[in-house]
């Protein structure tokens, strides 16, 4: 039947693995694929803690497999290319962010929206084409298809850079799709956690008056001062939310925490667009009055493609965006975990595992 | 204090009114404004009987006001114009939808967006710019500012075109905004009312291939016999809704009935949208998740400007588009809400008001 994980593969591996739903973390030895004719094989540096690796490592979404390596923030520096790769040479620098695999013939694959390819393929918990399980960043290499790997662009830091790979296009996607990325626009951002806070430096970088919500009325020095944000409205206060009925371009709603959406439809112009990036365990409420009455919208947006996220990383650099983030070693990862519950980080963490990893690179 | 209802205006009219939440209608004798500089008046031929006129007479809404005169799908011929009125002349067939007034000088009154206007005056049920309420169109005349007064194209019909300055605006608007109207797209519409059979009318009519979908198997001959509909769905039963998965560029809600939008939104490709313009009493349940995953929207729309409006019912002409009505006297319109409740008309109302109503025009 198959083989072992540490053997299905030429090539060994060293990771930390969630190994059942309890949601920590433990050294494991596997294998990956040998280097094929496209594929760029690098060694991890950085890889960033997302939310979502603790949801797959409590099967929370109900599409894990065991054990699970997580990490789809991964900067790393190539060791390997295949012999008909074009694009990377040894020793650049690259990026890997969610998504290693797509049929690369659908219409979305055609309109490099890879991330809405039927038969996409996700850097981790995911089928990769030869049948075996994908592997993520929180181990000491990896290897994918060239179309899925980013130049990471010279100025961009390899540690703060990192969390750009999910949390930057998961806010820099939809702010672009939906034209809220105009100079002059009045945008709200909800929620400033990991994604949040990015959101707003992508937002003041496209030049808009942003507005940030939070339930946490502390918060406000924060998103004013150091984010520079134009406006911060306590979103639990009804007089603050009611005064600013009507004044909004757009919203980006980066809260997976149960919440009432209805009012930051009130909050936005006719024609006004809401669009959730966050994913809370129960429906949302949504009253259709208000959206008809204002010819308003909902909408989601998830990651982004190849290009736009290779754009979105050059965007970047020339802006001097990067996460705000706290470095840990790897054998730190169930204490952030559990910081990581309580918002006890501002605003990612980011693992440099090729300082704190074990097992060497084999190659 | 207030005048009577009969004296507050100089010129004596004469309708059919809601006197409290019973939802039953009797005559009642009331009072229009002399004709203003930019106003039109007008003698009521036909009026529609759309299911808001009795939300509205029975306050289910919370914003009605007794007596309440319905009617806001009007069909008449003019009888005096201002002294500064350039668009019409007695003698001329007008229509005139939801709309009476609105500030003219917001931005979207700029856009000819009215619908949108804060300050828009509502044919019925409103107050006006003189503090006086408005009467609808289940009434002998009417008298309007003529930016809120439409052509009536030479070759529609007056009486199944009523329904048009409602139940149609409110159908083609969405499809022209959210631009579901291009040849060849894939196009749902849910709910075989009122609203959703002219909307399979406009759909086909912009060359789409439209899906019916209704509670209602019984519909099925109707909707693609003749209303020609390429497909049907019983929107109830699992297997037909799980068959369309996946398949639709965008979906017209047309439903008030409490209704679960899940699975029409699983029903969308990528990036389509599901424009709502029924008002279920009750919020609907929106889960996060499919939204995001396939970057899809969900919409409002509430009828229409004046532009758009006047534009709509040339379209209808051009295109043989009207309602499917059931002519009325007035002195009918208690049975026909009962049967407007059952749903027990195919599709609409029509008041034949000149003929039926008791009281001469009085100018």
């Amino acid at each position: 039947m198959e083989k072992s994980l540490e053997t299905e593969h030429p090539i060994k591996a060293y990771g930390y693995a969630a190994k059942d739903t309890s949601g920590t973390f433990s050294p494991l030895t596997f294998s990956r694929r040998a280097t094929g004719d496209n594929d760029v094989r690098f060694k991890v540096l950085y890889c960033g803690i997302c939310h979502s690796d603790l949801h797959y490592a409590k099967n929370e979404w109900l599409a894990s497999t065991y054990p699970l390596v997580p990490g789809h923030e991964i900067v790393g520096v190539v060791t390997e290319v295949g012999s008909k790769v074009e694009k990377f040479k040894v020793g650049e620098t690259v990026g890997v962010g969610c998504l290693v695999g797509s049929c690369r013939s659908c219409q979305n694959c055609s309109n490099n929206l890879e991330q809405h390819c039927p038969k996409m393929i996700m850097t981790y918990a995911s089928t990769n084409f030869d049948g075996t399980l994908t592997y993520g960043g929180y181990s000491d290499h990896m290897v994918s298809d060239e179309h899925f790997v980013l130049h990471w662009p010279d100025n961009l830091p390899l540690d703060s850079g990192a969390p750009l790979l999910c949390a930057g296009i998961t806010t820099y996607s939809p702010l672009r799709h939906y034209g809220l990325d105009k100079p002059g626009m009045k945008i709200g951002i909800v929620g400033l956690g990991g994604l949040g806070h990015v959101a707003v430096k992508f937002a003041k970088a496209f030049g808009a008056e942003v507005t940030v919500f939070s339930t946490t009325p502390e918060k406000k020095e924060e998103a004013l001062e150091r984010l520079k944000a134009d406006h911060f409205i306590v979103s639990k206060d009804v007089e603050q939310m009611q005064a600013a009925t009507g004044t909004l371009d757009g919203i980006l709603d980066t809260v997976s925490a149960p919440h009432p959406i209805a009012p930051f439809i009130d909050i936005l112009k006719t024609a006004g667009k809401l669009v959730l990036v966050g994913v809370p365990e129960k429906p949302h409420e949504l009253p259709a009055f208000p959206l008809i009455l204002g010819r308003k919208i909902i909408g989601g947006s998830s990651i982004g493609g190849l290009r736009e996220t290779q754009e979105m990383l050059v965007f970047c650099a020339m802006h001097g965006i990067t996460s705000d983030i706290e470095v840990i070693s790897i054998d730190y990862v169930n204490t952030a975990m559990d910081r990581l519950l309580k918002s006890d980080v501002r605003y990612r963490f980011v693992i440099d595992v090729a300082n704190s990893i074990k097992a060497p690179l084999q190659t």
